[in-house]
């Protein structure tokens, strides 16, 4: 298969990238890193990579973040950060997606923890999962040809444990092994409107 | 209890008057109806109807629309109504309402059935159902004072069975007062970052 993964060069899409480089073809797609250059915020620079890259198999997406803060203190936009940083780049891939993906094909997301066990500050990005996850839930039954959507909704990796340090206290982490097999199960298996939890 | 409810004019927020209204001061919010006025899609207009109304000891809101289409033709722009229809409006209730809810008091967000159980054309209204839901578990952490925060995710109403004739085939229809019961344990009872399934 051909597989175009964005965010290939973080912590979550490298896991996609290490459980499926062995046996597909798989395009590294990141913001200045990779095999193709694209800015997933820019509706323009999704459709240019699409034209670079052409027909593929799967196309999965491991990029977003939001804001992270006290409820009683956000403001609207500061809300709208995990929307516009984290649900719409994705769902623009997808939307974007239907001329380039092949019959079968599959779209797979990446949402996370948040909306499931939740910490302080973490509201913002609590709703973007959500989001993500009822999207792939509801678009997978309007899928044309064959074509599957899921989530991939991993706990924090261990390999990220520094970077957080603190914020996630108590919360298991998870093995890049095991959020690539998630990877794995969505483009290489056959279950669609799915979200794959890894605790 | 002081009680504003945003929609009370609608099917589901008249669950909740009906729910309500014996036992407490409720005060009915709507676009043109209702003993308040306000457009829930103005931030200004939120804060207007919150310096009218004052303190209270609860805000229910029952309003939203998104788009409804295949999502192989859906465009960003659609996507994004449900965002700004739906969640943003109920978002921003929460957002604006801090400095007029008293201790001890609750928001009560609505969502709805189809990120768990998608209809063709649905995926817009999923993303936002999704969205509000992971907002009531990730914002109920962060809650200051005793304040508590719910969604309440109805099925379709019997009484709006003509409304949606043909959309829903197959799902159950569920009694205004049922969905009642669900508003009036989100205002009335103790539990905070819960979804609350009318099915």
């Amino acid at each position: 298969m051909k597989v175009i993964i964005v965010g290939a060069n973080g912590a979550v899409g490298q896991t996609a990238v290490d459980a499926l480089s062995d046996r597909h073809e798989v395009i590294k797609v990141g913001r200045s890193s990779g095999d193709v250059q694209m800015d997933i915020e820019d509706i323009d620079s999704i459709r240019a990579m699409y034209q670079q890259v052409g027909k593929v198999d799967a196309v999965v997406s491991a990029v977003g973040h939001g804001h992270f803060g006290g409820v009683a203190e956000m403001t609207t936009e500061q809300f709208m950060k995990g929307i516009n940083h984290k649900v719409l780049p994705q769902v623009n891939l997808v939307l974007e997606g239907f001329d380039y993906i092949n019959d079968g094909g599959s779209f797979t997301l990446t949402s996370g923890v948040l909306n499931r066990d939740p910490i302080s500050g973490g509201s913002c990005a609590a709703a973007a999962n959500g989001a993500l996850d009822g999207f792939v839930v509801g678009a997978a039954v309007d899928m044309p040809r064959g074509i599957r959507i899921n989530a991939v909704s991993p706990e924090v990796l261990e390999v990220s444990r520094e970077k957080y340090d603190g914020f996630f206290r108590g919360h298991v982490h998870v093995s890049s092994e095991d959020v690539g097999l998630a990877y794995s199960k969505a483009v290489e298996g056959c279950l669609s409107g799915q979200v794959f939890i890894v605790d």
